[in-house]
């Protein structure tokens, strides 16, 4: 493991070109702070980019799907089918993600990391399998160390894909009936928290839904929760899927691209990715504030002040690419409005 | 007053077309609810403009300008100069509004309703001068009746423009040196509250500025407190660029155009608009809430959950042109995501 990708930090954001950007901001004919999170937005991405104006016009979209043995518990609303069947509707381009990606101009592409019902080739779908669903972490293992770290190491490999097309920002998206389950999970252990903090409806789960899924959590915990170092937690209690998005964020930011994290899951995942590697965390942007109630504790433990609070829920990416606009026009303003001097305009 | 315009009610937004689109919803490939406020803002949208697929690609922006003659007590830390000097930047292109309607596609006007320096003519700019600037609210009505009719009247015109381009949405913007202290004293007319709980910073004011704007407020409620029916309100207290949004927002309605709201000042006027006319309320849309502390308890009195919260307090239209994208991300997803049947995707 000493050769790991992941161990290699990431270089810190360019500390003198935000410095720059922040005193660019200053002079723009505007109260001082009156754009608020777009002027910080604009000055952390021109550090992640390392120039004073940022730009926005490539942004990727890597959506990793993978099943979950933890389904056999009863877990979600959904039956375990409906992972391959929307993997299917991504390559169809009938998705929530597939519409978002349109209107914002991003490249998508979807990596099957590994559903329990077979697929055939499709258009758009990298064929990534790496085991037909994970184990039922509630009774075992979710995954091997080598089947997490493969995960890990096609995260990586759809960062370089995204870094090979000039892309100005990575966001991972995620599809796995189950996940909120193995995302709880995983945090629970990283977090040294009770389920119950982290236990939600998922894709709908009534309260009782909800309370056994704390139950499944708990025996979990109760196997695994000594996992705490992160790889082994990842492995144990995590998904495939989570490995993908982990392994890519730390891959993305080791390339210098910013990282837009979605909602409860993506959190999950970044939460392992910077116990992974820690100099991740000046990379990551927060697009949402998930409906999923545990997403706001796993903000906290992050420290991440997301850019929307709308309820989505949903999962694909589909969260931080409703932010997208934003950063788009954070950067706009912050290239194109006129300064104090240029406009003739008298100070305060 | 009797053949006012603002006196015809809207016609309410169609509940048949929302109850199709809501169903519509209900088919898409997504657990129920997914997708949070964007669903409730695509059927909202459907309502308002009486089809089940709403869109949105024409949106139209009108800033009114106006002076205020409060100035002159010391409640602002910009000059009033800058209220003329930032019309000329808009007409130049500069302002974060210009960037704002550029990126979003949008058509932007901006009307003079009366500054106190004078203007050339400039491109883009209506001269739809009134006065030049607003009497001192602190100790005389800031408008006569006739002048405050006048720029509810601008107003109106502005969303008869904006029906004749076939806009899909309207969106007010503001520019008026002093105006968020006579938003402040409209608002706290019209909802009967000390002006200290709407009383703030604005542009830029230290505390004891703050204060010292609390007592100008206090003295101005003292003197024209009672006039609680909104048009005397609007007059006595408000501003010439408030009665210009509240008109346009009155008669975008009447012609069918869903309004998004800005943030302290256009909220103030959107109050004041609902008191004129309540059957505007269903036609509002609040793009965020703003960094200046009034502005929450503004919303609540509308019964408003905005979109946004950036901490953005710039005024022009700004905060509720970073919503748009918002708007028309809802509108495609409503109308480009598979339904279950297409998909052939598993139910819950």
């Amino acid at each position: 493991m000493s050769s790991a990708f992941w161990q290699l930090a990431p270089t810190a954001p360019d500390a003198a070109v935000a410095a720059q950007a922040r005193h660019h901001q200053t002079q723009l004919t505007k109260p001082p702070g009156a754009l608020g999170q777009l002027e910080a937005l604009a000055i952390t991405l021109a550090a992640q980019q390392g120039r004073v104006f940022p730009q926005l016009q490539r942004p990727w979209i890597t959506v990793f799907a993978g099943d979950h043995g933890v389904c056999e518990e009863g877990v979600s609303a959904f039956p375990q089918a409906v992972t391959a069947q929307m993997v299917a509707n991504f390559a169809a381009g009938g998705a929530a993600i597939n519409v978002l990606a349109q209107q914002l101009d991003a490249t998508l592409e979807v990596v099957n990391l590994g559903t329990v019902a077979p697929l055939p080739p499709l258009a758009g779908v990298r064929d990534a399998a790496i085991m037909p669903g994970t184990a039922n972490l509630c009774r075992t293992p979710a995954m091997t160390t080598a089947q997490c770290t493969a995960a890990l190491a096609e995260g990586d490999a759809a960062a370089a894909r995204a870094a090979d097309a000039g892309s100005d920002l990575f966001i991972g998206g995620e599809m796995g009936i189950g996940n909120t389950t193995a995302a709880a999970a995983l945090a629970s252990a990283l977090l040294a928290c009770d389920p119950a903090a982290l236990a939600g409806p998922g894709t709908g789960l009534a309260p009782a839904g909800v309370q056994h899924k704390v139950q499944v959590l708990r025996a979990a915990l109760a196997r695994h929760g000594t996992d705490s170092e992160p790889l082994a937690a990842l492995a144990s209690l995590g998904g495939l899927e989570l490995a993908g998005m982990a392994g890519a964020f730390i891959g993305a930011a080791q390339r210098g691209i910013p990282v837009l994290v979605d909602g409860f899951i993506a959190t999950a995942a970044a939460l392992a990715a910077c116990r992974l590697q820690p100099a991740l965390r000046p990379w990551l942007h927060f697009g949402h504030r998930s409906g999923e109630p545990g997403h706001s504790r796993l903000l906290s433990a992050l420290d991440a002040s997301p850019l929307l609070d709308l309820g989505l829920r949903l999962g694909e990416g589909s969260g931080a690419a409703a932010a997208v606009p934003l950063l788009k026009l954070a950067c706009a303003l912050h290239r194109d409005m006129a300064t104090f001097a240029d406009a003739g305009i008298s100070g305060a």
